[in-house]
C-alpha cells in the first residue's frame, strides 16, 4: 500500500470483486443504447458476474437496484462514471448514493470519471482532427 | 453529392469553414475543465479561427455567443456535440438552438456526439477492460 502510493500508481487490476458502470439517466429511452451497447461487449467478454450497468438517475437499474443484486461474496466494487467530466453529480449526488449504500461488508469506490482517461481523452483528440482534416 | 450519398460516405474534411465542439455545461465551475483542455489541445494544432468550444446551457460562451464572434468568411458551420449520448438535449434543445441561429449566410449542422464514434466507443471499452483487467 505505502509503495504504491509513494509511486502514485493505483492498481486496479483484481483489486475489486465488482464494478459498476455509472451512466447519469434520461428521460428518453433511446439515450441509454450507447451505454447498454457498450456494456454488453463488457459483459460478453467478462461475463456478467463482473461487472453490472447502473444509472445515477431518470433511467433503471439504479445503483441501489444493482447493488441490492451482487452475491454475498462480493466485498470491494468499483464505480465508473460514464461521465465526460466531474460536477455537481460526481462531486456531491454519487458520494452521497455510495455512502449510502457501503457498509462494513461492502466497500464502494468511486473512480474517476471514464472521459478523464488518458485513451478517451487522446481518442477524443483525434476525433475532432479528423472532423478538422488537416494539419 | 449523389455519390457520396450512394456511398453513405460523409466526407467531413474540409467541407467545413468552422466547427464548435459543444459540450452540455454545468453548475460547476470546475467541471468545464476537460473541455477547455481539449479545446487547447485543438487550437494550439489547428488555430482558433478554425475551431470554437461553446456550452449548451449554465456555462459561457453559448452557441449563440460564439456564433456572434465568426467572421463573414465563415459560410459552413459544424457542431460536434462533446456528449456520450443522444438524448432530450441533441433531440429537441441544440436543434431548436441551430435553427434560431441558421440563416441563408450560415450553415450549421448537427454532427453526432463525440461519444457514439467509434474511435471513443473503442477507447471507452479499452479502459472498462484494463479496469477488469482480466481475460
Amino acid at each position: 500500500m505505502g509503495n504504491r502510493e509513494t509511486l502514485g500508481i493505483k492498481m486496479l487490476r483484481k483489486e475489486y470483486d465488482h464494478i459498476i458502470l455509472l451512466a447519469h439517466g434520461s428521460p428518453d429511452p433511446l439515450w441509454k443504447q450507447p451505454f447498454e451497447s457498450l456494456y454488453q461487449q463488457v459483459s460478453l467478454t467478462y461475463g456478467k458476474n463482473n461487472a453490472s450497468l447502473a444509472y445515477m438517475e431518470l433511467t433503471t437499474p439504479s445503483l441501489e437496484e444493482v447493488i441490492a443484486t451482487l452475491g454475498e461474496e462480493v466485498r470491494t466494487v468499483a464505480v465508473l462514471p460514464l461521465f465526460l467530466a466531474v460536477g455537481r453529480h460526481l462531486r456531491h449526488d454519487v458520494p452521497a448514493q455510495i455512502a449510502a449504500l457501503q457498509s462494513d461488508a461492502l466497500q464502494i469506490e468511486l473512480l474517476p470519471p471514464i472521459g478523464e482517461d488518458e485513451l478517451v481523452k487522446q481518442a477524443m483528440q483525434t476525433v475532432v482532427a479528423n472532423h478538422l482534416g488537416k494539419v
